[in-house]
């Protein structure tokens, strides 16, 4: 591939940036740093250049600056809106863990955010669009030229509320990334199986569903894979495994300049590998401090693991 | 190995035959053949010579005893009850599927049911004990000459009301066989991680945790294995998914004269390609037809479908 020019980060993400409060077997914490594209770009930051685009509030602290800047996160694309108040989320997870029971939700400047990609970003080649308002993925499709992997997350409210601009922005990806019931709820099937293959209907090359606990699945017209989640007998905080996930799959994509289904299976490995050190502690206080070497090392062992 | 007298079977399974009346979204029927014995015993007769230990009333109608001999299944120790019914069981599966909600269980012959091994199935080399009265397995375990490889199964009614006896037997085998929910259950662990890693701690040399749609688990002091289930996009009947399951574990030991842990965890690639076929028609519709090249490449299938 030609090289890019030193402006233009590898990889670029729009998502949230967020203060959490969250409750878990393990412990209780509040204003701590979340938020789909925190994460996101932290884990992707261990493979490749990420530029992440979002908004915050006047509120939002250097020191919360400071983590996304030590990474090398490209932040020209993060606003402060003037007299806003960033995001925040409150969340509650019990017993297996494997759902979030949300407590509060304050959009605050989220509520009118119109991202627009700094003009080194438009020629980003791998793009991540993070869970929001299909009409903003959209939006942010149609400022990029000519990209050369674009993977996009939802949620359930925009499966209920806002189905055919979220079938537009899916035609348009080349790759969902989404949760199994997710998965099953937009696809109107019950058989995860059968869920996975009709989404591919609707466009993208592959489709990666995310199952918590029980780890992910391919699907693809050529090739399906499956991969176990990496086995933890603690998980202290689940909050941001997914976009920690999908962090790991895109930057190790854009490492490598690579596309290909193939390519992605391989990816999830690494996928894999930093969300088990996400969800090994609270907001980015282990995945902050990884270095490659150490996620090299959990890869491995995820292929240890997986080798019949 | 020694060769064996040619009266004693590879692999011998004591557990039920039974009557079912099945429920899904795919259909419904009515006093077809069932039981734990005879999934294990079909799925484990493409790999090994088995022997059956059970018993059925004078209602066990021919044309089921000959699905079993069939398959060359030993029935020498399938008792029939004089004036006995048979076990009948009956139950319903929704949605995805993930559990049978039991509408009706008739013991009948089962309440008396206290086996007594066929004098050649004392020296049986592989053993399976199916989910029953842990009072029963122990007892079989104690006609048992010198086994190579004991497994069992349990369900949640033993945890509840005969944990004590429960352990005793989980003490005496090599290896415990459970689904996710008695993992966690028996262990008083929520994460099934740490569940697996205890149910170790109570004698067995690995543990295999059954997760249905989402695969299983092989814990042991020197490995941790995961496989994914075989992706069906249509379940028919999940009835004897377990068994066969571990019937296709067994009757690969068995016939590969095999026991190490890692021998197990090949043999689980086998367990899931047998139930993949058992779970796609009710009964043993499909697992009764089925040859071991078909099986082979299922086995195939898998290999490429968890290879990152």
């Amino acid at each position: 591939m030609t090289d890019l020019p030193p402006e233009v980060p590898a990889l670029c993400v729009v998502g949230t940036v967020a203060f959490d409060d969250v409750e878990t077997p393990s412990g209780t914490r509040e204003g701590i740093l979340g938020g789909s594209a925190t994460y996101f770009s932290v884990a992707a930051s261990h493979f490749a250049n990420v530029g992440l685009v979002g908004v915050v509030g006047e509120d939002f602290p250097n020191r919360y600056r400071s983590v996304l800047s030590s990474h090398d996160v490209d932040l020209s694309g993060l606003v402060v809106q003037p007299g806003g108040q960033t995001f925040h989320w409150s969340g509650r997870y019990e017993g297996d863990m494997d759902q979030a029971e949300t407590l509060k939700t304050d959009l605050n400047v989220l509520e009118t955010f119109a991202p627009e990609l700094p003009s080194a970003f438009r020629a980003c080649p791998y793009v991540f669009l993070a869970n929001t308002d299909p009409h903003i993925q959209m939006s942010v499709l149609e400022q990029l030229e000519d990209p050369r992997l674009v993977v996009m997350d939802t949620m359930n409210l925009w499966i209920d509320i806002a189905r055919d601009p979220l079938l537009a922005v899916i035609k348009r990806v080349d790759g969902l990334m989404i949760n199994d019931a997710e998965a099953k709820s937009l696809s109107g099937e019950d058989n995860l199986i059968a869920a996975g293959r009709a989404l591919l209907d609707f466009g993208p090359r592959f489709v990666i569903v995310k199952k918590g606990e029980h780890g992910s699945f391919l699907f693809s017209d050529k090739r399906l894979f499956a991969l176990p989640s990496y086995p933890l007998d603690v998980v202290v905080d689940p909050t941001g495994a997914g976009d920690s996930f999908a962090g790991g799959v895109m930057g190790y994509l854009a490492g490598q300049h690579a596309q290909r289904v193939d390519d992605v299976c391989s990816a999830m490995l690494y996928g894999t590998a930093v969300a088990s050190f996400t969800v090994s502690d609270f907001s980015l206080d282990v995945l902050g401090d990884l270095d490659r070497g150490t996620l090299e090392e959990r890869a491995d062992e995820i292929r240890r693991f997986v080798r019949p």
